[in-house]
C-alpha cells in the first residue's frame, strides 16, 4: 500500500503498536488488526494521531459501484482487496498484520471506541462482524426471541455474546460435552444441547426463531431446520463442503437458509459502538509472536478459547 | 363438515354453483373452489346469500395458537385441516370441490371481489396465493426490481403475472423453447432464457433481485443462485427431491433460499383484492366434468395453459 502514502486519505500506524489475530480456520491470514494511529494524511477527517483504530478483512474497493454506494464494500462489483494476501491496485500483495506498518484509506479503518480494550477489539473485525451482520440483517435484535448457535469457536462464541446482548434466549448446539460449562457459565448461554442426542434435539422442535450456524465441518441441515419456528431463518457463516436439505425443511415451515460474508464499513463501525456500549468482549488469549508455533499447533487441535491475539508491540521489545 | 351446520359461523353453497381446479401436480386434490353462497349461519357477518366466495387449501385450524393468531392458519400448531382428503375434527374426510355442497367456517372463506370472473378466481386460491405470499414476504412488490421465474406451469405463470403487476422486470427460465412466445406475448415477461444454455445463463450473472422457483423436477441450484444480486433471495415453492448447493452460493453473496407453503386467510383476501384492482387473471381452460379423463391425460403430458377449471354447474345440467 506504499503508493497510497501520498493520497492524503490514508492512515498509518506502526506495527509495533498493532495487535493481530489468528483464526482457527484461517490461520494463514491476518486480517483483524488493531493499533494506534501514528500518522494521518492531510485529507483524513475522522482520525488523529494517537487514536485507536482497526482494519478488517479488506483495505480497498472501487468505492463507486452499487454495493460500495450501499456501504457493502466487501461485495464490491470489482472485488474488494483483501487485507492479507490480496492483490492491491498497485500490483503489490497485501500483508495484513504481518507488516512493519500499515497504511490504509480512511474509509476502511474503524475507530475503536474510547476505553474498549484494544486487543479485544481485534477479533470483532472478522469473527464479530461476520456474525453481527446477518444477525442485524435478519432482525435478531428482538429481546425475548430465541436463538440457536451451532458450533462454539471464534464465530460461535461471538454469536452467543451478541445474542445475549440483544436479549435473546440462546441455545448452544455442540458435538462436544466439554463445552457445556463454558457455554453456560463463561458465555452466558441459556441452554446447551449435544447435537447427536436425538431426544434433546427433538425436544427443541419448532422452538427457535433464528439459528446462526458457524460449523464448517459437514453436518446435516434438516434436523436443525426442524428446530426453527414457522418463518424461522438459519444463517450460515461456516463453509461445509455442501448444503443439502429436504425441500420440505424450507417449504413446509416457510423457513429460510441464508448465507453471509463479513460486513460493510458502516455496519462494522456500528458493531464496534454496540460492543462498547453493551460491554460485549470477545474471549481472547494474548500471546507473543515467539509463541506462534505452539499457537498454531493448538489451533489445529482446536485448543483455543476463543481467539489468539498476537501482541506485536511487546513481542518486539 | 356436516357437524358444523349448526355452529352459526358457516357458509354453504351448492356444488352446482361451484368451480373446481385440477392442478398438474396434484390432480388428486381439489382445493381451489369458488361458488355462490346459498345459505349463511346466523353468526356469519362477512357474507350473504348470492355473494361470490372461495375456499382454498384448508377449511379449519385451531384458531388460537400463535400462528392462527397471526393469520398464518396454514401453519396452525395443531395442524390445519385440508380442504380435500383431510381428517376433519368430526372424524369425516373432507371432499373439497368433489362434494354436492360445501359448508365452511367464515374464517376460511374468501370474498371474490365484484366483477372478478368467478372461474378465474379458483386458481388464485392455491397457485396464486402460493406465489403471492413469499413474493410479499420478501418485498418483491418494488417496481423496477428484477425477478426470475423458474418453470412456467400453474404457479410459474402466476409468478410472472404478479411480477408484472408489481412493476418488476421479469425473466422466465425454462427448459422448453416452446414456451418462449407465450412467456413473452401472452404473459408479458420481459425476457426468456433457456436454462440449459450456459451462455445465456452466464449473461445474467448477478442481475436478479429475486427468483421464484416453481420447478418440482430436480435441477441444480448453484447456477440460479449465481444470477442473484448480492443479498438476493430464491424462493422455493416446488418440491424437487432435494435442495443441494455449494455454501458459497449462499455465503459469498449473502444470498438466501427460502421456502413457502400457500398463505394465511388475511393474505389470501388481500391477494384477491390486489388481483381485482390490478386485473391479474390466471390463464384457465374451463372444462366440463365429462372431459375429466382427457384433462388428466393432458395434465400428465403437461398440456394445459395453465389451469383446468371444472364448470360443475354446466356439467350437471
Amino acid at each position: 500500500m506504499d503508493t497510497e502514502i501520498g493520497s492524503g486519505d490514508c492512515l498509518a500506524w506502526a506495527a509495533r503498536d498493532a495487535s493481530g489475530i489468528l483464526s482457527p480456520y484461517r490461520f494463514n491470514r491476518r486480517h483483524e488488526i488493531v493499533g494506534v494511529v501514528t500518522e494521518v494524511g492531510s485529507n483524513v477527517k475522522g482520525f488523529k494521531v494517537g487514536d485507536h483504530a482497526g482494519v478488517g478483512t479488506y483495505v480497498n474497493s472501487c468505492g463507486e459501484c452499487e454495493y460500495c454506494n450501499d456501504f457493502l464494500e466487501v461485495h464490491c462489483s470489482k472485488g474488494s482487496i483483501f487485507t492479507f494476501n490480496g492483490l492491491d491496485s498497485d500490483g503489490t500483495i497485501t500483508k495484513g498484520g504481518y507488516s512493519s506498518y500499515i497504511i490504509v484509506k480512511e474509509r476502511y479503518c474503524y475507530m475503536i471506541p474510547d476505553g474498549y480494550p484494544l486487543a479485544m477489539a481485534a477479533p470483532l473485525l472478522c469473527a464479530g462482524i461476520t456474525v453481527y451482520t446477518p444477525m442485524m440483517r435478519h432482525k435478531m435484535n428482538q429481546p425475548g426471541k430465541s436463538l440457536g448457535v451451532i458450533g462454539l469457536g471464534g464465530l460461535g462464541h461471538m454469536a452467543v455474546k451478541f445474542g445475549k446482548a440483544f436479549g435473546l434466549k440462546v441455545t448452544v448446539f455442540s458435538t462436544s460435552k466439554s463445552k457445556k460449562e463454558e457455554a453456560l457459565k463463561l458465555l452466558g448461554a441459556d441452554k446447551f444441547v449435544i447435537s447427536s442426542d436425538q431426544q434433546q434435539m427433538e425436544s427443541m422442535t419448532k422452538s427457535l426463531d433464528f439459528i446462526v450456524d458457524t460449523a464448517s465441518g459437514d453436518h446435516p441441515f434438516d434436523p436443525y431446520m426442524s428446530l426453527l419456528k414457522i418463518g424461522g431463518v438459519l444463517v450460515l457463516v461456516g463453509f461445509p463442503s455442501e448444503v443439502r436439505l429436504n425441500p420440505g425443511s424450507l417449504n413446509l415451515g416457510s423457513r429460510s437458509i441464508s448465507g453471509s460474508l463479513t460486513g460493510g464499513t458502516k455496519e462494522t463501525q456500528r458493531m464496534l459502538e454496540f460492543c462498547a456500549a453493551n460491554k460485549v468482549y470477545p474471549e481472547i488469549e494474548l500471546i507473543n509472536i515467539q509463541y506462534i508455533n505452539e499457537a498454531i499447533e493448538r489451533l489445529i487441535n482446536r485448543d483455543v478459547k476463543y481467539r489468539f491475539v498476537i501482541d506485536i508491540k511487546n513481542s518486539l521489545k
